[in-house]
């Protein structure tokens, strides 16, 4: 039970590590929360797929420069693990900022995948939940919660 | 890789039960592609997540009340399996009638997941791959393919 909670725990701070990459803009954050593997899926909200870490790196490249600010208040998190993989679904309650006057709160949902990766830390391989898959799609009929982000 | 290509010919063949239940507006047939379980997760296009079998059957329901004809030609199908998961992405090219004289025509990107399980087949126990996640957004900049659905 409580390796379970141990390995939820892992798979959460994954995921939210991919959430710190966003806020940050930062590509190399981003590197470090993803598999680099030529079968990863990303689909942003409103796209069609792009496959492949070399298509992915360059889809979140391209977003960070159009984005000026965006801050993320997750909710809603569902965790599901299967030996090495798992699947974890929330809601992203976004706050960004379009001008200099005017924040846009919308919310997407996500189905974030993971896989359990061996990987060099050093000189010591360490196991690590990897991101293999990210699809976000917008709540058309959102309802923020009553929080600041 | 004969054993590689059957498991993927059976995942396929999940999916396309799948969205021959969906053009059937069948709630049978949405049953027996579905895992019965409290966690499976459905997010329709535009949607937040419905969670459980009970709440996804309901919402099933209620979208095949309102739903007159619709067609599905699925393209850009890719597999990925990890033993007993699988997830297959697939743009649904949908032709939804909307009125007597009119078809509507959209693209949906679609995260699928199934995972295998023993099914009672009368007396003998099979295994299946039924759905446990579905996940559809609308392709905004969607443009359809050269064929007729």
């Amino acid at each position: 039970m409580d390796e379970e909670k141990g390995i939820e725990q892992r798979i959460e701070n994954s995921n939210s590590r991919f959430y710190e990459a966003f806020e940050c803009l930062s590509i190399e954050k981003m590197e470090e929360a993803w598999k680099h593997s030529d079968n990863t899926i990303c689909i942003h909200p409103g796209w069609e797929m792009f496959t492949g870490w070399t298509a992915i790196r360059e889809s979140w490249t391209r977003i960070f420069e159009n984005t000026r600010t965006i801050k993320f208040f997750i909710t809603n998190t569902k965790i599901k693990t299967f030996e090495n993989i798992a699947i974890v679904v929330c809601l992203e309650n976004i706050d960004t900022v379009i001008d200099d006057e005017n924040i846009f709160r919308m919310g997407v949902i996500a189905t974030n995948i993971f896989e359990e990766q061996n990987v060099k830390n050093n000189s010591d391989y360490n196991s690590e939940w990897l991101m293999i898959h990210h699809h976000g799609s917008v709540v058309t009929n959102y309802i923020p919660p009553n929080v600041s982000v």
